[in-house]
């Protein structure tokens, strides 16, 4: 079943201790779109300025996603500007951000308004509310965010966490959201908040999963060269989202086969600058390495 | 098949987000013995001075460890006071130490050096090194250490390493020896000095293995009320160190089912201040456990 993601689009100028490059594609939306469309089709939501490379929208459909909803509003593309260091590459420093038309909101077509599977990927909860509610009858509705707007917009958030089934979330997100500095409490927390499944992300230490009747944790794929992690946390939403649009089930074996899937596509991101690694990959090189991540933590 | 460990026997002041307790029985050989003596025979080598009391040897004696080569010299008790705050119960804080009798030698039996398992828990390298001297012929060494001999006796701890079969040591510690930030590759660093199996903790983040042939990492069990974390490293040791010399082999098999006893353990012993929770532990205790952990974390 088809899958519509809304969130950023961005221009990404990236360094880290591998290098820099700018002008990349980057953003939420972007980043869960490469390892989403590897199960389904994905439908991008989303708003560009008019300055958006044309190469960047020819790049988008030759990976067969649906950009008829992207839309080019007068003004800037948002941009973001960012640095990892050596010694923690789990955390990105804003070194500068152009917000650009990043406050419209996003339009979509009629028969769009049907898609069964909706992705909120990180931008201000009230764009997120805004897509949301141009759905008819959503089957399935995920949710990502970020530490802005847990400061910033928590009412926002807070409501729009009522309306969604599963909430993906950074460790230090959690922490910060939850007021819990267990990880294991934070996540039953935030499942006490509405989500009903709960997808905690801890970068290179893997992830926490939660909801009523299931809670397991899984070690990252090792990665022994991180090169850019922008977009890690983007990539593992799009393969667990992904894979549960495609699967139409929500059981115990399909949600961890579905973990593994975000956590073998965002090994992917992390390997490359920007969508280097995730853009060639096909549905069988993410098989290939799950296998081997699945032989890397079975008990 | 019994084991032999060196190390510390202390008494420790600790203070925690749950409270503060004092003259606790500590040490890294203590600790490492409460979850060893769970397995197998457990012989405990080390020194303490003539203040010791004598409560915590009958407590000992009742876990049924051997203390006869546990030394009492003239002087006083190797003392440690810590804190853990709310925001990383992971780390430790020194806010004392008295060192007293911890530089002396550990003396054993005639018949214990014939011992076939021998683990040297964390104190100065030139100490455990004694203890290794005095092994006719081990089956198996394992080692752990801590930052303190990292920076100020490093010759003696690669020295040391050559001579071992199996390293434990913690994240921080296995990036400040291997000079690697990423963890993959520090493990592998840590191997090619010398010990075949390296066992890199990570606290709540569970564990990461790596030898030649078998590399895994398993989530750690989710505990969440940790109450005081003093001891967690040395319990998994013993966990894992008590299982092989019980299981005389060193298979895939019995090396993941090692590493699950040393990461059940090392749960208990967060749960309650000192040894109150391992103190208390049968095997079925820990099997049980042990059964959640591997649903919590098998793909």
């Amino acid at each position: 079943m088809s899958l519509i993601v809304t969130g950023t689009v961005a221009l990404d100028n990236v360094k880290t201790p591998c290098g820099m490059k700018k002008d990349m594609l980057g953003g939420s939306a972007a980043h869960f779109s490469m390892s989403a469309r590897l199960f389904t089709k994905v439908h991008l939501a989303a708003v560009v300025g008019k300055d958006f490379p044309n190469k960047h929208l020819q790049f988008l459909r030759r990976q067969k996603v649906d950009i008829s909803s992207l839309i080019a509003e007068e003004g800037k593309t948002f941009r973001w500007e960012g640095e990892y260091k050596k010694e923690d590459l789990n955390t990105a420093l804003t070194l500068e951000t152009e917000l650009g038309v990043i406050g419209c909101k996003p339009r979509i077509f009629e028969e769009q308004k049907n898609i069964p599977n909706v992705f909120l990927a990180n931008i201000d909860p009230d764009i997120q509310m805004d897509l949301l509610k141009l759905m008819k009858k959503p089957r399935l509705v995920g949710l990502d965010s970020m530490n802005l707007w847990i400061a910033h917009k928590k009412p926002s958030l807070l409501k729009l966490m009522k309306k969604v089934d599963l909430f993906v979330v950074n460790d230090g997100e959690a922490r910060a959201l939850s007021g819990e500095d267990n990880l294991v409490k934070a996540a039953k927390k935030l499942h006490q908040l509405g989500p009903k499944l709960v997808v905690v992300k801890k970068g290179e230490h893997g992830v926490l999963f939660h909801s009523n009747k299931l809670t397991f944790s899984f070690a990252a794929y090792p990665v022994e060269k991180v090169v850019d992690p922008t977009g890690a946390g983007d990539t593992f939403a799009g393969g667990l989202m992904g894979y549960l649009s495609k699967a139409r089930k929500l059981d115990a074996a399909t949600l961890k086969k579905a973990v593994l899937y975000g956590t073998t596509t965002a090994s992917f991101n992390v390997q490359g600058f920007g969508m280097a690694k995730t853009a060639p990959l096909t549905i069988s090189d993410v098989n290939k390495r799950m296998k081997e991540l699945v032989e890397f933590i079975k008990p």
